[in-house]
């Protein structure tokens, strides 16, 4: 009998799961999500990225996925906590592994396709989709993830932002009102508080939220949630992404 | 201001969930999840990873994190779903993506300091945690996941398994009931059906079960669901792990 996984197959090809589906419905909601690679030290936290694909299908939504074809800033060792002195990985390619291979490069993301953009949170956001980590408020944001935030504002459309990936719309979109969760660290609970100063540095308005809700700014239709910016179970963090999810199907208006 | 995310700092630490605590609680049932890497093609699939923890979390469970210290089989490219020629990567470096850093070498685990055992899917439990997908019914089990199924088996202790992890059990407990969904491939729904006769071949009882549902081997306590096994929307795949864990938690007894 042959073996029913053959990785070794040249004709191997990557399964995808259903709700990746790339063209829109003129019924349901079509939110792009935005990947900046693969593991919360130097890429998307993928619990983040998972729980907006559950709560999107829970929704009834077609998601397609986009990351951009460009180098990481660095690899870091989870184990350890470490950068690597000699490793490179391509965001992209990563990012991969988290949309189960269905993925586009984000230089080809329009608005005009799309309905709403959802970027989850880890240090990629802050890394690889920003210079965030390294340059605090006076961070670069990657043209392309620029541009795709500026068209889908003008577009009036709906933009999701979960965990340190807030600081992206705080750069780009002026005075937009985001939440990172709450201003004190409150002896751990909430280790990058200092997040906030930054964001109000950036000129945008900062708004206090639990790790379970969403903030909606509604003029700027832009949805946060803290996510990992809080020390809390797992669930908690799920919740919050599927309040965030909500609110972004919500004003999709479909 | 400094930056608040500083990944160049020597002192940085990874961050952990709360609910990846080390230490069991008498009241709390403690289960750990063995991992494979991290990408569905040549590891964990880190949806089912991550719905497993968002479960454990909801059921209120603690959690540690395992995988082996080895050699990936090989690195996927999950963009194009090749293997690289070259490239190399650690089982247990790259499941510390989805453990958030807090992950142990699988060599340490013992059935004695823990309640049950949860394995999930992806191509790594087929390539790294045995030769499943090289093999098929011929293949070997790594010696330390054969090791740890039987002292949770002979403890009495629940095993939960999802996707293709299974056929370990089916492997290493002989006469075990376990689910992989459905047993013809029906038009693509079940693309993996055909696991279903090695399954078989192994001296395993094949229990037909849809993808949202779990199956109990009451007298062995093992209990698979099919996750990623089938086609469909990731709300169901989360669903499915949700009923695979609510069980694994039950057979605890606490």
């Amino acid at each position: 009998m042959p073996a029913p996984f053959s990785p070794l197959d040249p004709s191997f090809t990557p399964l995808c799961q259903a709700s990746c589906l790339q063209v829109d419905s003129l019924l349901t909601p079509a939110p792009p999500q935005v990947l900046s690679g693969c593991g919360v030290y130097d890429g998307t936290e993928l619990h983040e990225a998972s729980a907006v694909l559950v709560h999107l299908s829970r929704g009834g939504a077609e998601v397609q996925i986009f990351a951009p074809d460009i180098p990481q800033m660095h690899v870091v060792d989870h184990t350890k906590g470490q950068p690597s002195e000699s490793e490179t990985r391509n965001v992209l390619t990563e990012s991969a592994r988290i949309a189960r291979g269905k993925i586009t490069d984000l230089a080809k993301l329009s608005a005009d396709n799309h309905d709403a953009a959802i970027f989850p949170g880890g240090f990629g956001a802050a890394k690889n989709l920003s210079t965030f980590a390294v340059d605090g408020k006076d961070c670069k944001v990657h043209e392309d993830v620029e541009r795709v935030l500026k068209e889908f504002h003008k577009a009036g459309k709906p933009i999701g932002l979960c965990c340190i990936a807030p600081v992206l719309a705080a750069k780009v979109l002026h005075g937009v009102e985001v939440t990172v969760g709450h201003e004190q660290e409150e002896g751990g609970k909430w280790p990058y508080a200092g997040t906030v100063e930054a964001i109000k540095a950036l000129g945008a308005k900062h708004c206090v939220r639990g790790v379970t809700e969403a903030h909606v700014d509604q003029k700027n239709k832009v949805v946060t949630t803290p996510a990992f910016m809080c020390e809390t179970e797992l669930h908690h963090i799920h919740d919050g992404i599927g309040a965030m999810v909500k609110k972004v199907l919500e004003l999709c208006g479909k």
